[in-house]
């Protein structure tokens, strides 16, 4: 086992760790460990809410989710040697749940367990949240590599375990430009709900371990972890799991590189925004350097191969989309649109066997789909697809003349 | 092997068969061909342009394609007990080039060989139209199952075989809706090169055993077959390849099953309109009916399940994209720039290999990536992935520190 | 496609063809084709039996089989500038059955079909014929690249499509050194039924172009085809597919290298003897040379790379065995023992489904199940097991507190 | 985490545990834990030596071992309400090494490390013994789920992590038997080196609880640990890995299941005997039973289906062998004969690239290799095959005019 350089007691916030993590993305947020290159190390994770889920059967905590705190990230790691312009090359060696690094002290986020939910629409949305404006959840219990959900009955799904997020810091210069860009867009519709985007929020900001008035700046100006950006981040990308190698493009001496949203499992496009199977844990992992690699591979944003453990599914019943609005307007070339209405289509073939909509959209996120751009120059219409794997039911999902199966399954966890 | 019912010469063009197909799609056009449910059958196809693209070293062809004809499709085949409202489940039980059901006469398309081209932005275009807008084109040579081309040296793919188009015939309903909404985008911007959708066109019109009077309405109403619809259409997913079952709706009495456009391989994507391996061939296929089928399961456009026998890749090298453009602005959610993104961003790298932009662009057209939706609700970035199958390069092209294998790569067949 | 360099009409015995095959191996049979390094070419193949089994319901066909004439080959095929001591490198490019190449006239083996047969103990036996000693004959509809049996009702099998037997002609050397180890071998026991090996045998010999004394001496002493050899030969190896590359030996100037036994799908082990699914066809392969690659390589006998579309199957039920005879005696670390083991053990389990002994037994020969060498050191039990693929039962096979699902699963054809 | 039901300090001996577990199979050795079928628990086990192996560069520790101790299991766990004739249904959720439990206390088998060995013949021996007499060992780092080693530069394996060995306790007729038939194949042989079989020993026992009278009967009687028998136990089937369910007969009223053994990678065969990579560690496991399962599915020997997450390769370099053994000397039909000629062929093959023997020997028992029964009925010859997995190595292995790229490969540790 490799040495932990980034701890966190999973009891307690990662505000009151020994040394704090931090929850927005910042030059000047100074390296909480060193390595050099060629060490393997462990880093330990809060879940991405810093512990506001419960194992209960309310979605009360979803609904009244503070947003403002998350994503909690762990970190930054400082890599000797690297400089802006250098690739910094990560190996994904292992990943496991909280529950395996430490023993349950009273309640604990990720300990054996972890969540799905879906954000109401007035407070973060997901990407049905048209159709679907009420928080729900669903708690998933870990059978080692494999999980269950009492309120999925009927489903069981392998590990597909990976963090959701992890970068580089940026350099001062592409934090600026992020900053502008989103704030044009903001700009186009600044009352929208949910919002276009996620602006600098001194609120619930934690800065690792930066003080006084360069915590202050930082708070003003960090960028939120929300979305993936130049630098990787939030990609949420299933793929990105065990024996995975990631190549980071490099911005500040040093590469500062943090991580954090570990995954038990997730499909692709995780739909409802906190659609992953949610937990806290660790990562171990290498790192490498190969210097001025960005220049050398053309590489400006990261590129990885993946590992060679994912699940095998090789049975699938694959629904399709296209850019035609639920409205039945026409859209050009929108594989937006296009996957949206796969979804859909997978969620009300799903209701057919007595899922509700709600749990139908939760397993879209928990479960190994794929999700892909089948076809993107057929104009006007794109095409996605949604391939979901059969043999996470334990009951027939195929057509039939014999119809579909429908049975009495259960109910997510609702706010009331 | 099963019997034909629908027969091509593929010496001449579609229009010349003994029993046309057709170019349009309209509930009028009456069966070529009637089979039982239960019953396999062979259809053969000619390649979608119906025989305009020479295997040479000039990409005038592509450049001066007369887009009017495409893409010419077998059938309809009518099944005898459909009605609307039922499921057409049709098995693609096994497809092959030209070349395996007849000797070369002279100068035929699909024989033994096929052609990705990048179309010129003034006659049709493609994904990434705005970076590369001329007329190209690669020539790939069958090793049975594998292929290679002049034009792309260090390149072998292995076939995912696959029909890009099929469908049922639309109902009366369903082909005004189309229109309606196809016209309604063209209406705001009816200037824009190239078009935002292709409306009816008179010129250059095939409707099988349709005369007269009745032709002529079925060639002013006819849809295009290039988009994707409810029905199905012009999906261009790589995954329907032998093995597969599809689940298609019927809208008229008979379902009026059409299918064409084959390709030897493809990639998610097919990122260049004329993207795929293209050829001209045969296909089998077995039918049976699920009666009621679209109400029982919900399904309003077609389902299937994938095959056995796509070719195992297991290393990639993955490249992602967000929604930000070309030129740095911000997009919501849009999974449409995102994997544009993706997909330059590919290219770039493979640039720094020796290839050019444009045999990039048809790389990724051709070889079996896969296209991945990977987040879509981190907001405002979508996020795309593009997993490139490493083991297609007989060189490595996994990034090192040695930097990259840069070569003299040939140039694809280019217009003069 | 490429060229035919070996043709043969599927309507007429292989004796009868232009350019005869040969059913031997001896270096003296000259090439019936010659052909260049890099070059590809179509070689047509009867199946093995030269047309003795009819698409019936009787087992008559097996039981009477006359084994003089197996297996028929197509070749030899010259290689220009190969020496002894080279390695030929061949590509299977593709595979397919007769049907794909002529349309049936009249009673046609593989003619989109095949079959797998149990051979009576007193007429070449197989692997469990002490508990299976009679005839037995189960006939394959080919669907494309699927099969199906009315005499196995329940199954369907995704075709592995491969040659049975290939290789390059013995040296004079080698084929003495075959002929002196096998004759040794018999005369430990030479009344045995079925004999321990099958010595040089003039009756039912077929020596190609080769006429005279010449073809006389070639009779008496060229080696029969039936076992795998140092040359290759009869190896049976279900993975080598569409897409492997196989190195093999050369013995003689010119390769001349023979194949045939095609079959549309087997299992590891091919446990009956004639337990594929045999059938006649075509293959088209490309050439290429290693010069002095034997040494260089220290290759003595063939090695090949696996293709990449081998058709995928993850859900297995794994049956075991250990080398303790059925009578309960201990062997030592005895392979073929722990093997047939594992069959019995399967089979016993397939009969608490419906399914005779006899109809288990030859599943385990056409359905892709893998044989496996688990662990051949912990003494005194050699451990074998034997994957079978769940997915070809259209009903569940796997245990559970319900109980096997028994039903009326028909029967194989039988001898009168 | 589930519940641990049986402990072990890895800093002690298994002997010198509060409860201890065992090193023989004896109907009397009382459950060291009571579990309730649908209940999930996690078993600690130690190496199979006990830790009689070191980290360092000597073989001294492989060549001096004390076999009589070996394997440390643990267990027994009964198992409320089973019955002789029930099968216990086990899934194995999860398997880690010990490094993942506890921090390293001075010297610790398992301890984020394992080994691979090569007994001398005079010790033990293994499948090739007569080639490789001498002792030698390559110590493995663990990497997360990946491994390296000192001893074998070139080679990475990914995990494919595995109990060696497990089984419900025999009742005192099958022991009778094992014990029976196993004394009579030693009969034959009595002076043989290494012993045909491991007869019952009182010298280095372990037996749980037992004590007194009972547990000196229970030393004179109990079968050794090393082969595999009717109930499973030392199978060393590498795809028994995580997410695995096994289907165990059930002899003695509460099954009394004990497992341990555990490899964190093995190829097919474990062809040294100490083959996989050794190692302590931990397993989490999910008990249930089917009553009466025995006689319901016929099963007499272990059954199981594999989980979904052994590593993927997809690219093998294959070689085979048949039963003519190394003399020239011709075998009927022998499967052990042919394997170990398909290992030796690898074997040669491997040295052509720089690495001695032994340490080729090596990579064939660590490496996730397939090894299969091929064909088994072409008389007088079985057919065996390795696939070696290319991509374990950071050089192509592959055949080519170049040549092998011979290069200067380290060795093993050694014996002095």
């Amino acid at each position: 086992m490799p040495e932990t350089v980034f701890h966190v007691d999973q009891s307690k916030s990662m505000r009151d760790q020994a040394v704090p993590g931090h929850n927005r993305w910042h030059p000047d947020i100074p390296p909480a460990a060193q390595v050099r290159p060629g060490s393997e190390f462990r880093i330990e994770c809060k879940e991405w809410t810093d512990g506001q889920v419960r194992n209960d059967d309310s979605a009360n905590d979803i609904r009244d989710m503070v947003l403002d705190y998350n994503h909690m990230l762990s970190g930054p790691v400082g890599v000797a040697g690297a400089e802006p312009g250098d690739l910094l090359v990560v190996d994904f060696l292992d990943i496991g749940p909280a529950s395996n690094i430490e023993v349950a002290q009273g309640r604990e986020a990720g300990q054996g367990w972890g969540y799905t939910g879906i954000f109401a629409k007035e407070n973060g949305g997901g990407f049905l949240t048209e159709h679907f404006p009420d928080a729900g959840k669903a708690i998933w219990d870990f059978h080692g590599q494999q999980a269950t959900s009492r309120h999925l009955p009927g489903v069981r799904i392998t590990s597909n375990i990976h963090p959701g997020l992890a970068g580089c810091a940026p350099s001062e210069d592409l934090l600026a430009k992020w900053n502008r860009r989103e704030r044009a867009l903001i700009d186009t519709d600044p009352n929208r709900v949910p919002p276009l985007a996620l602006p600098p929020l001194e609120s619930g900001s934690l800065l690792g371990g930066l003080s006084g008035e360069a915590r202050d700046r930082a708070a003003r100006e960090g960028a939120r972890t929300v979305p993936p950006r130049d630098h990787g981040g939030n990609v949420d990308i299933k793929n990105l799991s065990i024996g995975s190698r990631v190549y980071y493009p490099v911005y500040v001496p040093g590469a500062n590189y943090s991580i954090g949203d570990l995954h038990f499992a997730q499909g692709d496009g995780e739909i409802s925004f906190c659609g992953a199977v949610e937990m806290g844990g660790y990562i171990d992992v290498g790192v490498d350097l190969i210097k001025g690699g960005m220049d050398a591979y053309g590489v400006t944003m990261p590129i990885f191969e993946p590992g060679r453990q994912e699940p095998r599914y090789t049975e699938f019943l694959t629904f399709i989309g296209i850019s035609v609005d639920e409205d039945g307007d026409q859209h050009y070339m929108n594989a937006t649109i296009a996957y949206r209405r796969a979804c859909l289509n997978a969620i009300e073939y799903l209701k057919k066997f007595g899922y509700s909509g709600e749990q139908a959209y939760i397993i879209l996120n928990a479960a190994p789909i794929e999700g892909r751009v089948s076809s993107i120059v057929d104009i006007p219409n794109a095409c996605c697809s949604l391939y979901l794997p059969t043999e996470i039911f334990d009951f027939d999902i195929r057509p039939s003349s014999a119809g579909a199966a429908r049975a009495s399954r259960g109910s997510l966890a609702q706010a009331n």
